[in-house]
């Protein structure tokens, strides 16, 4: 079993919500033309990058869905969504706390916004006023996501539950999200708190959630089959989170959509780091502190720590991890579902995370 | 009729909720606590200053609710916090957009999240890492926000009404704050801007809504009685937005929380400051345009802005508007409910939204 069943499941995800996605995002935009031209521009350029994602968790919401035996495909796709919203939402708030510059090869939203500020003369202060409308229009999606969500047409149980979920994940992944801010430049970090980030921001609201939020949508859920869900959903979300690892520190741009070795630029507390933490020689080490977070970091020094973490094993382990994750998450599939055709979209899911970066 | 009814009203809600309100945030402290020390810490920052908030809006959830003739008290003190917990993140997210340094006569969350990271040595960018968590732990308001509303027990219908509701007003505040933003120092702007900001974030998202929520909480809602709510909301609305407007601009630091004139030092085109521009001589438009956003502003100035708002005759004419708003507001009483004795609170709400200042 190799990742193309995912990569086909995917597509055809994408290419089912596509226009559901930009007539929605379309509706706000027009909604917000009748207050003021400027709420609208913002709109779009959010609209503009929120589309370009790779869905995989609207995606995951359908699959949950299914596996719960829902048969209204029409108002899953339509209301798995939600999630995309959010998600967008938050990598709006995301890049402003990183101070990412790019996002999916473009500006990043609160960088676009500064520049209209300039044009239009709106502010004395652009990047300010940037970082405000961002900070607003992400906060928007939160609350377009909640719209697409009980506006669905599943039954009203099923909708309620499902929110009460995505309350619960979210507060977790914010939870999660001050840790991570917490961690960067390894300022008292503990491999503890680095792996429970790991474990609310990727594991918990990548896999666990979506696939959990849809089997909710679909059905009333049977205790044993949403643990396994969930544990599933966890092992998944690592796999993801290590090829996320592996991109951030070795992906080249074209596939990323930002500069190679952000991560590195970003001080990120990635499991590479950790490894390199926990078992590079004291002169590695150093080069590690003096390297993460540094404001600017020349393609020598970033592709100087990129050969580090090849020589000190970090690259091979986390590799080696995600394996491992994956063959737990094989064992899984048979608490989850009988259907066949299921159980080899779940296992090839697993495969395909693996095989993002490679 | 005078507004003691209202304070009264007012301050019963307060006493009923104080103990909900402190107990549910002291619960999301220790879930966080169970995560990591700092956001625990972060939340219960957020705890201190949320609980001191007039909590209008939430009184008149409960208002609404009793105006549907609803009856499960218990219930509904509780759900209507949610409408308190999105304000004090939305607050959160306000004070950085408008840079403020004081809310309630406490440091706002993001300087007092900086001061966090100067002590713990968390960051080497204080101020930045205290925006970055203070957007943060705002977003996770509207999160919990959501979680008060969907775990009510209130009936499963009404709580998703409400969702729909408070999804759609919520939309609109974020436009008109876009919209405020970009007004803010007299840049490109028109009075239809600042009316419709004042409709979107005063009328609409103070009045209207809580009201309406109320109501659809308790009851399927009647169209004749739904609009005469909605245009009650929005007079009462208006009302309290020209007594904000007076307090930030004659309000002393004890009873605004802010300091003197803080609305002046921030360049918010407030009524004040529209009727001075349509209405100012030469010379004194000139210089509410040298004012108006300056970084720093002396006593001095301020308070020959406040004379110079006196002279212009606009310290008047928007206390007479509001007085107007509020004889209008009564006519729509006798359409939304026959009880009298919530009639004469309807009533004794809009004039004690005009002795606020006074």
């Amino acid at each position: 079993m190799d990742g193309s069943l995912a990569q086909q499941y995917l597509h055809n995800y994408l290419e089912k919500t596509d226009l559901l996605f930009e007539d929605y995002l379309s509706q706000k935009i027009s909604d917000a033309q009748e207050i003021s031209k400027i709420p609208a521009e913002l709109l779009k350029r959010f609209k503009d990058t929120a589309r370009k994602g790779k869905k995989i968790r609207g995606s995951l919401v359908v699959l949950g869905y299914v596996i719960g035996e829902g048969t209204d495909m029409d108002a899953i796709y339509d209301t798995s969504l939600f999630i995309e919203l959010f998600h967008a939402g938050a990598l709006v708030h995301d890049d402003i706390m990183d101070r990412d510059d790019q996002r999916r090869g473009l500006p990043t939203l609160h960088k676009q916004f500064a520049e209209i500020a300039e044009t239009l003369h709106v502010s004395d202060h652009p990047n300010h006023f940037g970082e405000s409308m961002a900070i607003n229009i992400g906060s928007a999606a939160f609350y377009q996501s909640w719209e697409k969500l009980l506006n669905s047409t599943l039954p009203e149980d099923r909708i309620l539950e499902t929110g009460k979920l995505y309350t619960y994940y979210v507060l977790r992944v914010m939870s999660g999200q001050v840790l991570d801010i917490t961690n960067t430049n390894l300022h008292n970090i503990t491999e503890r708190d680095i792996l429970e980030v790991l474990r609310l921001k990727t594991g918990e609201y990548t896999g666990s959630f979506p696939l959990l939020a849809g089997y909710t949508l679909a059905t009333q859920p049977q205790q044993s089959v949403s643990t396994a869900i969930k544990e599933y959903g966890l092992h998944l979300g690592w796999a993801f989170q290590i090829q996320d690892d592996i991109l951030g520190t070795f992906g080249d741009e074209q596939k990323t959509g930002k500069p190679v070795g952000s991560d590195i630029r970003e001080g990120k507390t990635t499991l590479l780091m950790l490894h390199l933490q926990n078992h590079g020689t004291t002169e590695q080490k150093q080069f590690q502190r003096n390297i993460l977070g540094k404001e600017t970091l020349s393609e020598d020094e970033i592709s100087q720590m990129q050969t580090i973490l090849k020589e000190c094993g970090a690259y091979d382990a986390v590799i080696q991890k995600g394996w491992e994750h994956i063959e737990i998450g094989k064992t899984l599939i048979p608490t989850i579902t009988d259907n066949k055709h299921l159980q080899d979209i779940l296992e090839s899911l697993l495969v395909f995370m693996m095989e993002r970066a490679q």
